[in-house]
Formats: structure tokens, sequence, C-alpha cells
């Protein structure tokens, strides 16, 4: 990553630095597999009973990781870099390949107007006890709504976002957040959906998401 | 910690564990300065410039301290634990001494219906390039709307929360989240409440906040 950035004609936190596929996969067959590891860290840290001692000793090992990936460090965050045919926002709060907050979702859509996402939150995503955090489940359903306003691969801000909940989500089974467009007015999109455990919907939602002034057609 | 544990009477994810203040005091001492690191190396995984060399050498160092910590471990989620005199909900997605998840969010409240946090949000929080994800937003303001409704010393679970995004929240910035009881009818608070950045308010809210079931005089 010593090549020159090119950030004049971009919006801030987009960068061009013109990797190639094949470098991509490479940063990403490193990056992914340590980024898993530290996500089983953070659930560790919350569900060890390891004695103190074993904990200070295991504090020592992490400062010398911090020394190791500290030494040259991008200023400010990740951002959206473009390459040569992709981008990556791994740093995204619940997308990104590199970001241990992100369970990482996963989110499918049809091309159209519709997403859904299947996945499961361990420990870290505690809320009331032995339930997700109800903030939570705002943040995946505000990126699920997301997705499906800007499944026709033009991106979407969050206008408004309303939830309701019926009732506390699971933590530990499967979760299933699903949204789609109800209809388009101008540059809005009105979407809704819901959010699932194993016995049913847990949060009902509905929002409005825009299309950024910089995406519209001049 | 292995005093047997108290749960009978208690709501699904509560324990006894008659933890003096001593003994929580002392856990504190070793399990909060490691998350904070722990925090750090989540923002360094996103934000290093090291080779792959590197972070293949710090990855094997990780897998030793996951195996340290790993060795014993809780089932399930870390809940609520009840002490000789007072709780810990050190597992909490957005307060969590010992989640790394968690900014975490050190929230005031006057007693009566308002809460207020000042706070700061690094890479990790990113959702378009340069700004707090939307849902991060919806994460803060969830809890800090639950901490007005619930200044009284009740606990309450979020009913409905709307939030209406006015233009992105920067990060790296100081930010400050507000919310206060705006009404009470029956169980049900009424809260209002804003994010905003170093310049002016980003996210307007509203919601209601729900005394639970098991909390209500019988």
């Amino acid at each position: 990553m010593d090549r020159r950035m090119d950030t004049e004609s971009l919006p801030d936190g987009w960068v061009q630095d013109h990797a190639t596929d094949e470098e991509i996969a490479r940063d990403r067959s490193v990056w992914e597999p340590f980024t898993q590891s530290l996500r089983e860290l953070v659930d560790l840290t919350i569900r060890s009973e390891a004695d103190l001692e074993t904990v200070r000793a295991a504090h020592a090992q992490l400062l010398a990781i911090n020394e190791r990936l500290g030494a040259r460090v991008i200023p400010g965050t990740y951002g959206v870099r473009l390459g040569e045919s992709s981008g990556r926002n791994w740093g995204n709060a619940i997308m990104g390949v590199r970001n241990a907050i992100a369970p990482p979702l996963d989110i499918a859509t049809d091309g159209v107007g519709r997403a859904w996402v299947d996945f499961t939150l361990g420990a870290a995503y505690e809320g009331p006890p032995s339930l997700v955090h109800g903030g939570v489940t705002a943040l995946v359903l505000d990126h699920v709504f997301g997705a499906a306003a800007g499944a026709d691969r033009k991106p979407r801000l969050t206008g408004t976002l309303t939830m309701r909940y019926l009732r506390g989500t699971k933590l530990g089974v499967p979760l299933r957040a699903e949204a789609h467009v109800d209809r388009v007015e101008g540059w809005k999109s009105f979407v809704v959906g819901h959010l699932a455990d194993d016995e049913g919907t847990t949060v009902e939602a509905d929002g409005v998401f825009i299309l950024p002034r910089w995406a519209r057609p001049a």
C-alpha cells in the first residue's frame, strides 16, 4: 500500500488505491482469518473464567500484538477503497472484513428492492440478559434496509427508521432479517421489513432511505 | 468464580454469584485494561498497514491468547451478575466493561428522567466513509433513551424507537447524546432526544419505553 493514492475527485473517505483483484484476494486471505480470530477473542474476553494471573499474562501478549500492528497505520478511518475493479469497505461496522465488531453480515439482494440475511449473534451483542441488545437489532435492520433500498446498486442513506419491538430477540439461535422497498417517490425509497428468531418475528421496522445528492443524475 | 451460583428465583440470564465489592474491584482492575487494549487492537486491525508476514505472525500470537482465555468459559452469555451489593452487566454491547464492541459509554442520569453522555467513536464504528454508521447511532440512542426512561432506577425495555437522520455524524470528534422523558402513561415512558457532533444535531429521535412485566408492582 505504498503507492500514491488518488483522492482528488472522490468524496471524503473514498480512496482510489489501484489494488488489483489479486492483491485484494491476497490481503483478504490474511486479514479475514485474523479478524475472525479477533472476534473469538472479543467473545472469550466476555466469557472466559481464566484466573486473573492468566489474564495479566494474556494482556502482555496482547500489547505485543498491538505494538506490531500499530507500527504503521493509516490516519483516520478505512473508508471505501476503490481498486482496479472493485471497492472495499473493510472497516464497516456491520459488514467489514477487517472489523471485529461486525458479525459480519453477508447480505443477499435480488438486484431490485429486496434484501435478506441469515446470521447468529453471540455474547458480544447482549443487551437485556440473554437477549440481543435492542440497539444492535436496529444496527442490523438499518443496514439490511439500506441494502434493500440500494439493491439496484445505487447507494442510499438512512432518512428515517422506526422500530417496533414485539419481544426480545434471542442470542445464540439462527436469526433472519428481511427488507423490501414498498414504494419509491423521487429520491426516497420507503422500506419495510423485520427481524425474526427461531420463534418468529421479534422486531418490525419501516424507514425512508435517500439517494445521496452526489449519486443523483446531473 | 468457582462458588455455586444461585439462579433459581431470578429471570433468565440473571445470576447471583455473591461476589463482594472487593472481589469485583479486583476483577475489574484486570479485565478493564485488558478490554481497553483489545479495543485498541480492534481499531488497529482496521487501520494497520503492517505487511502480511507481520499480520501472520500476529495471528499466531492471537491464537495463543485465545487458547489461554478459552480454556475455561461460561456457557451462554455474561448476563447480569448480582454480587453482594451491586450488579454487573460487563458483557453489554454498549456499556460492558469486558465487551470490546462497547465504546464503552459512561451515561449520566439525573435520577428522574434525563440521561446524557459525551463520547467519541473511532474507525470501528464507520458506516458511510468517514461517518458513524447510522445503525451505530441507533444503538447509542437506544441505550441512552433506555437510561433516561430508567433514570428512576427501574428497568425499561424499548417498545418503539424512531430516528430522523438530519445529516451524517462525524467519526473522531466529540459527540453528545441526550434524552429525556417527555411524559409517562401507565407502564409507558415517552422519550425524546438527539445525537450531536461538533457542528450540531445530526439525529433526532423519539421512542416509547416499557416497564417489563417482571418489574411491575404485584
